[in-house]
């Protein structure tokens, strides 16, 4: 009687995916889980391994508005007030003459030349304090809570999921790494050491007779699409069993395949942004992520169908 | 009675530095660890700020001779072998011609050249391999043992001692990242991921079908001087509460100075090699490493006095 009570308690566990709908997507995290960490299986991985990586945006929070986005517009316009000469020069001109700016629709140098005069030529620790001061005060234009409210709620349960089996879970992410950190630990538990983002070239200057890490504004890897992979092995040097991206522009395309390429048992996740009514619904021109999905078997997980809250 | 037992074996602890000898380094460390890890003093430090950081080469295990620069040698010598045109061409041609190759007297340029032609031009994987056939074949010319097994016994247990603090160990060196993954978790306990070294620039490519990560031959970070603090920051983000480096060429002089001007308490060792007997006795001309001890307080750890035992 006693083990039979143990065995039915076992098999209806706490359900460690609440806001998850059953479902062939919750149906395969929970079996590769079981397989990776099951010591007397052959798909057994040793905790040391078991190495998870997330992208960020559309993928752990909400990209309807990007956030970083948002927040290098507000330092625009601070940028701006402080240098009012720079509104008469290009991209300044058009973008003021414009009601919306809509960042995304500047060309890659004119982005690079905002994001270097909006995110650089300061220390790590000056910048780190500007991230911080927009974290407090913005908030989302439609949910209207703050930044840091709005990662999906099935997201933080899988992270809590996996950390609970041991997983080591990092942020792989085309955003700058400096201003993940400021949020990544408060949001997702996820600590500094395990983020990896864009970056600038750092190098190391004296000020107030201290060592200061100072932010240059000369690029370094930008951690998108084919790049994934290269801030994968630089940073953590091993493919990881577990990544999650999302559909957008094909940016995590690659960062799932090396995951799928791997020797031991892997599984990828490609969330796909259909639910215009509690999130929000978009697709990729050249259908470049679901084609992937389709070729290298990575599991797509419908908003619309797969979960069943999105927010906390 | 029982109340007076339990204070006695707390005070009477186990020793967890076994091998190190009573006196200012051993005591500077257990009081740092005490204080940072006391919940209710004004020096506590919660885990998730527990960062050590570690140089490799002289600090973790011995540097007479440098490890990775006997690889390069058998690598050149391989590489050498399969192309002998360059054996007529400088540095090589040079090199042979000497009975014995001290990659140390070369200029900057011929060793940044060996070290493109001997580390690079493959996959990161393919890399792993020589770097494991080098380490199951390879033996220290005097210790006469395989090189992993030339780790100081007085750093393991200091390892151990801060990890079951919960501290997070970290190393920082000169080294090639890829180099030391593929021996840091057996000889250190230190995980992939928490490698902070030199690299090349990595790019990915398909090979038999697969995304693959390919060693350039250029170089990216050189992570020594005033670039540890750079590989820290972008690696970690956070300034570490505890540094060690060692006497040579000044190499961690930057590093452990960052560590000294954070905010929270934090401590500094700096390994002094003046053990001619039992390792190897050696200083800078300029003193540069033992000034920036006295001038920014770092504790100097003489291997005669400090340690009772060198090797395991």
């Amino acid at each position: 009687m006693a083990i039979l009570v143990l065995s039915v308690s076992s098999v209806f566990a706490a359900d460690h995916l609440p806001s998850w709908n059953e479902g062939p997507a919750k149906k395969a995290i929970i079996e590769f889980v079981t397989k990776v960490t099951d010591e007397k299986g052959k798909d057994y991985v040793q905790p040391a391994d078991r190495i998870a990586t997330f992208d960020n945006d559309g993928t752990l929070w909400t990209e309807v508005p990007t956030v970083e986005a948002e927040f290098t517009k507000v330092q625009m316009a601070k940028m701006l007030k402080e240098n009012p000469e720079l509104k008469k020069k290009e991209p300044y001109k058009t973008i003021l003459s414009k009601n919306k700016t809509n960042i995304a629709d500047l060309s890659k140098k004119d982005v690079m030349d905002i994001m270097a005069r909006t995110h650089s030529g300061m220390t790590e620790e000056e910048f780190s304090k500007e991230v911080e001061a927009f974290f407090n005060t913005a908030r989302h234009p439609k949910l209207d809570v703050p930044y840091t409210k709005t990662a999906y709620k099935p997201m933080l349960e899988l992270l809590n999921y996996l950390r609970s089996h041991h997983f080591k879970i990092f942020i792989s992410s085309g955003g700058d790494t400096s201003f993940i950190r400021v949020v990544a630990t408060q949001v997702y538990g996820i600590p500094s050491e395990n983020i990896i983002g864009s970056s600038f070239e750092d190098k190391v200057v004296e000020k107030n007779g201290k060592l200061e890490v100072m932010r240059t504004g000369k690029f370094d890897l930008l951690n998108d699409k084919e790049n994934k992979p290269v801030g994968i092995q630089q940073h953590i040097g091993k493919r990881p069993i577990m990544s999650v991206g999302n559909v957008r522009n094909g940016g995590d395309v690659e960062h799932l395949q090396f995951s799928s390429e791997g020797e031991k048992l892997n599984l990828q996740l490609m969330i796909n942004h259909d639910d215009a009514v509690r999130e929000a619904a978009y697709s990729e021109k050249d259908g470049k992520s679901l084609n992937a999905a389709q070729e290298h078997g990575f599991e797509v997980v419908s908003m619309k169908k797969d979960w069943k809250e999105i927010y906390q």
